[in-house]
């Protein structure tokens, strides 16, 4: 299970611990329900949920399109996007010969990036997922419509069976047409919120697809979500939620996530979005940021050690990587390397990890390790559960609603009224 | 030229201007050479010293290296990596047909990404080139390792002839085994800074072998520092580097770096080590961060609205996208967009970046505008030394030395330590 490593926060803790008696009631408000947001808590069972209900039906439509198709194209932004982005760039970095490619249109409204995947895509065969819960966000359905106007040119009147919808339930302009047209549908759950949503058909169908064991996925989750109930200081969740609230209260107003897998970017796109839309409303919230190390240390590593002292830091480490690699040894040592002929790659990145954090902690800047057991489907489980239920009980303990983004609107309502769309 | 536009950014200034005296002052300290770190200022005359110099070299490599090979593998980290792969990621996203592929390696020690990379390159023919000014940084170096027995493998005694060593012009461990072992060498200049480093040999063997016509790129830069020398506050860079700095002064400690391109992503890293590295010291510094819009905003997005106010924002826009395309009409209209078909995704583009401004600038967040004409070599030159000489300029404005690392040594002092290595 994820362990949670305190010993380099400790220092700068001025003296108290991290406030465990407000972790155990945020806890306490998240899973009894009592708190604001409280119809946004479907996430906590949707293991359970996705086991009784669809999971089968992705694994089936993954499969039809894994025989048929070279590409799948996902449309959605924002929540419904960044979570199987995340996994697929964890678990599956480089796609194996055989496997479909997954594309991700629809996030944003760049012509050229369109085109570059138009030409990726070439005239490969291809399935659409479309990942709306009304289906009249602007980004995605622009892109909808222009995939829809290409899967007719490409299958005439067979671009229906291409398109798989994931939407609401029973409402919304995607969910009618679907129904109107015979796409086969998946569900964005009423009680979901985008940003904790990769656990539903809204991550899983795209994973899938890519060659991810979904069914892995959701019963580690499952199993996660045992664990992770636990109601001590001993619960590595308490443990991170409370000490970065801590150290956020004592002046540490910006936390950036750290990784040394290359792999990782976008699991710290996704938990910049889960983290910072749920806690930055009302004016506080840390700021989230990440980093890629040891790529980064020669980059943002020179602020990190001298700049302003308001940064705390957490790394996620893996227990063990999928690969070894020898350091080759070198007769002229030119390079003076040959101390680590023959040692690992992996095991020298544990040491230079270790050396890393003595750095930033001696330079100021406390530090939380969240350890992981492996860059695999249960270890990605565990970080989704570990990272959503400490995002609900910190944003508890901070005073907000942890599930709501009020702010999300304002450029909205500006942008229908600037492009003129009717009655606004 | 670039534009900047401040009319975001004007309100938020608590009626003082910008200190333009100030950003004089800087600039004139830069351009003379009487401020700290002041021996690196090389890159103030680089193009110049690239087109009399490497520049043809660089352009007849890249074309045997295309005649030849698949894949060019890149062996940096830092400034001898960041600046080319902002550069490639920005003008050549998605590889043609008959590009040769760029890999960049030595920049972290995980062996899963080494392995993924192995996988990638395959059975394909490849060039390497090793940027490292001493020969002796721990991740490049053992990459390097790697690749030159990997070369022996596949080349035998003709390994030699596909490695490129861009490191420093007479002494270090890199320039004594390329000497001894017949590699052709380029040059990392004793005067410019890692990160200031794009426009010499480090950044522009890498980008002519992607195929970016890097003959345009230096003429372009050349130009734009003429252009930038102005001396007034009609200058561009006098606005960014004042605006930023007066608004830093009152409060707003974290910049964030947006644009409306996917491939504008590594530009955002290069700008964070730009910045950071040049500012970050001594306590001080704003904090650099980037996001993509208009994906972000259904993320970052509400944070940026509604968290803390001490952000502000420097959104970089092109003038006008390589492609065009229209939104298609649709008969049944479900989604409601209709009001929008046949209209320009660019178009919209825009007019979503103006919306964004606005709601930003309502909620809080003081909004910089940084106009490109175009993403083209042109546009990316200019970018380039407009972010330099800024970044120059606003280093000088907040009283650091904008040249120097020292925070970079910490973590590699307990590294070398802890891998024992010999004399430490």
């Amino acid at each position: 299970m994820i362990k949670v490593d305190l010993s380099g926060a400790k220092s700068f803790f001025k003296g108290e611990n991290p406030d465990y008696e407000a972790a155990a009631r945020a806890h306490e408000t998240l899973v009894s329900g009592t708190g604001k947001g409280s119809d946004f808590r479907g996430w906590l069972e949707l293991p359970s949920r996705m086991i009784s209900g669809e999971l089968p039906r992705i694994i089936e439509t993954a499969e039809k399109i894994k025989s048929r198709s070279n590409a799948l194209v996902v449309i959605g932004i924002g929540g419904s996007y960044l979570g199987a982005r995340a996994a697929i760039n964890l678990l599956k970095p480089v796609p194996d010969e055989n496997d479909v490619k997954v594309f991700f249109l629809g996030n944003g409204l760049s012509p050229d990036y369109l085109c570059d995947t138009l030409k990726q895509i070439g005239d490969d065969d291809f399935d659409v997922n479309v990942i709306s819960k009304s289906g009249t966000t602007l980004e995605p359905a622009v892109s909808f419509r222009i995939f829809r106007e290409l899967l007719k040119k490409k299958y005439g009147d067979r671009a229906g069976e291409h398109i798989f919808a994931t939407t609401d339930k029973e409402r919304g302009a995607l969910k009618s047409l679907a129904n109107s047209e015979g796409w086969e549908t998946f569900v964005v759950p009423d009680d979901v919120g985008g940003r904790y949503s990769v656990l539903s058909a809204v991550g899983l169908l795209p994973m899938a697809v890519a060659g991810i064991d979904v069914s892995k996925v959701i019963s580690s989750a499952e199993k996660a979500l045992k664990n992770m109930d636990l109601r001590s200081p001993e619960n590595p969740v308490w443990q991170y939620a409370a000490a970065r609230q801590h150290l956020y209260r004592i002046g540490y107003g910006t936390e950036l996530l750290a990784s040394f897998e290359p792999s990782f970017r976008f699991v710290g796109e996704w938990w910049k979005q889960l983290f910072g839309e749920s806690e930055g409303k009302d004016g506080v919230g840390i700021f989230p940021a990440s980093v890629e190390y040891t790529a980064d240390l020669h980059s943002m590593g020179q602020f990190i050690q001298d700049g302003p002292r308001n940064l705390m830091e957490t790394v996620v480490r893996f227990g063990s990587e999928a690969e070894t690699y020898a350091v080759p040894f070198d007769e002229g040592n030119a390079d003076g390397l040959n101390y680590l002929a023959g040692r690992d790659l992996g095991e020298i990145g544990k040491v230079v990890a270790d050396a890393v954090r003595a750095a930033h902690v001696e330079g100021g800047v406390p530090n939380m390790v969240v350890e992981i057991p492996r860059r695999n489907e249960e270890g990605f489980a565990e970080m989704v559960i570990f990272f959503e239920l400490a995002c609900g009980i910190s944003g508890y303990m901070s005073g907000v609603n942890p599930f709501n983004q009020p702010g999300v609107e304002a450029y909205k309502k500006n942008m229908f009224k600037m492009l003129g769309k009717p009655g606004t």
